[in-house]
């Protein structure tokens, strides 16, 4: 599981990847012999190299081939990954396909020997982060979200697998490297002084406040000690907005290669995080008080409204099913609660490492005007760290929202240019 | 791992074993070549043949073989078992034996194919459980135990282990039919009426309260759940007091079959609920007042003391060598409080199923008075029940003696012969 690379591997190149996917039978349905066939590397993310390909006839034509590299690429051959994660993402995409098909990208194959998926191109579908970036609403997204999130999460627990079945399943996923890179990442370096904490200027004075608070960082140990021994279900593990793919009328979740046995709030949290992200940066990004409102109404309406769906969605897929005297009623509610205090905890976690740690995040670092930034960025901050300390008081959804919209960015102490 | 059962494998009996025994050159230190050779086969558990070894000319010569089987002992090849469990046994005892060598058998060696351990024969000490029910003090106990659970358990973490090396165990000692059986037995059949379920008559009130307490069966459940999910170190998994072995002046934990990765709790917990089945049947053993007080006061001041050599041990031993900014106090302190409530809830839940559940406890089953035996089964229950109710509300091992010793026997509702 975690030996040397394949002798096989060989990273493939846009010329490369066409003679492949020639050589693929499991392909003929997408193109026919002989004809000319175009790709271009696209992979923006940190950890793989991703071609689109497509018929130079039929664009529609179309298929994603996904490749580990065997080495962290934001970094580079200095920080080595196994390429096994890519075996990891090709069982989950499976296991998702077979749950949610509606909001998963359907698996051609898996290649174990160059670490490689074909895939379903979802080429009518952008990234949610850049819709969210420019005020689009996707009135869908929290039934899709909810669904998605109830049925994977249920179905791969306890609560729904067998206990033989489960156990294997946990030590199928087990992803040292990829849980590394989330517990340095996201549960170490944000509550540190770390070389590799990027943060701009303006946020010294409240990055520092976040080190010097020892409360909050006995809280970022308690998540990140849930993070490392809850092994509750199969988590997607990097569930933001930048691996959701949507339009008009679907959703579908991408790029599960942090999956592995863990809490189901780590889950619940990136979404509802990412979502209060996006509410942050609106404080600055719409200009238009109007349409500033109205979007941010649409994100908060979204978090109540996903977590109303997968509530529901878990009620009628495992709780209906659930024994009544083993799981009475009081441990159902007390589970849901956990996993609603849970959610506010982890997303609040994946929050404050998008503002300090070496991940940063679109939404609020492509926004120009420094002042704008750092009004967005202490506002993130401020709700981060207020879900994450009060989290235990949370009741509801409702309870969840009140806290972020209660809280108010800091005015950059300096203004710089 | 869970494969079909070694085609070499072959039960010995106790003929077999001599010759056995004679062709393992690692016993060579042990029994001469020629020299003649006893055995006897003394396994009193459910699942294995376990014999002792020893030269005729020199009972001091000796070996303990334990073989597994590939079924349940006690209910007969209807429930099969695999072998593979010899496997984990073997594992942990030489992690254990690494950790804690003055508290571990010695492995001479394990045989994968027989599903044999060839082991140190502890023929100096008896079972702590008997000598318990004869009212025998064992004054250094608490400080042997203390250390054991401290660094088995510590070492064994994410506290301490490389964050690539835990999961490796993780997966390395996935046990699920061992677990099942604990999932089962403790955790499920004490709450519900099954047929399985073996208690005497006298008790029929008391035992259908537990089953009518929703409240109850909602705190079995997140025990359950804990104990299904939470893999945060290398527990024994069975540790009452007949899997110790101790004279005056030693203390040996033996049979780690059940090991897996689990809560710390489920140790710290089988160890305090025994000696307070051990507490509830002395109601009744002890026959002198003063006797009983004082063997009683033994029991509670060894809970006592046991838990300051535990926090003491684990301070030292992975505290104070743990990161200070990602582990401030706050956090140790909380991690400690929260083991010690799972002491009490994991320590509670072993109590019930010995009075209600397919396995009864020789403490209290032996009692021959129909009435004493109520009276001692009534008190084990009630404080069974008091503690994992009231666990939340314990913040020293103090308050979990307090809790135990407030409670008072039921007299049984009716006299029977």
């Amino acid at each position: 599981m975690f030996g040397p690379v394949s002798p096989k591997y060989k990273p493939l190149d846009p010329t490369t990847v066409i003679d492949y996917v020639r050589g693929r039978s499991e392909l003929d349905e997408i193109f026919r012999p002989g004809e000319a066939i175009e790709s271009v590397e696209v992979g923006d993310g940190n950890l793989n190299l991703v071609f689109k390909v497509w018929a130079q006839a039929d664009p529609t034509h179309t298929v994603i081939v996904k490749q580990a590299l065997p080495y962290v690429r934001l970094v580079g051959e200095s920080w080595p990954l196994p390429p096994d994660r890519a075996r990891i993402e090709a069982q989950a995409l499976e296991i998702e396909y077979r749950l949610v098909p509606q909001h998963t990208p359907r698996v051609y194959f898996y290649d174990a020997e160059m670490y490689l998926t074909a895939m379903q191109n979802l080429h009518q579908h952008i990234i949610m982060r850049k819709g969210l970036m420019q005020g689009i609403e996707y009135p869908h997204f929290a039934d899709h979200i909810g669904v998605f999130l109830a049925r994977t999460l249920g179905a791969t627990s306890d609560l729904v697998l067998d206990y033989r079945a489960k156990k294997m399943e946990v030590a199928r996923f087990i992803n040292p490297e990829l849980c590394k890179i989330t517990e340095d990442l996201i549960f170490t370096e944000p509550y540190r002084p770390t070389e590799r904490n990027i943060f701009h200027a303006e946020l010294a004075a409240n990055v520092q406040a976040v080190y010097d608070d020892e409360p909050l960082r006995a809280e970022a140990a308690q998540l990140k000690e849930k993070f490392m021994t809850q092994a509750q279900a199969l988590v997607h593990g990097d569930l933001h907005t930048g691996s959701i793919m949507v339009n008009a009328e679907e959703t579908y979740v991408i790029d599960p290669e942090f999956a592995f046995y863990g809490p189901m709030g780590f889950d619940t949290g990136a979404v509802v995080g990412n979502l209060l992200l996006s509410y942050a940066s609106h404080e600055v990004r719409s200009k238009d008080p109007t349409k500033r409102e109205s979007f941010r109404r649409y994100l908060t309406e979204t978090i109540v409204r996903l977590w109303a769906v997968f509530e529901r969605e878990f009620q009628t897929t495992v709780w209906d099913h659930a024994d009544p005297v083993n799981f009475p009623q009081a441990y159902r509610q007390d589970y849901m609660l956990r996993l609603l205090q849970d959610t506010a905890g982890f997303g609040a976690a994946k929050m404050l490492r998008r503002i300090i740690g070496l991940a940063g995040v679109a939404d609020i670092r492509t926004i120009e005007d420094v002042t704008d930034k750092s009004i967005a960025a202490s506002l993130a901050l401020n709700i981060g760290v207020a879900l994450m300390k009060r989290r235990r008081e949370i009741q509801t959804i409702g309870d969840i929202v009140a806290i972020a919209t209660e809280q108010k960015p800091n005015y950059p102490y300096r203004k710089v240019d």
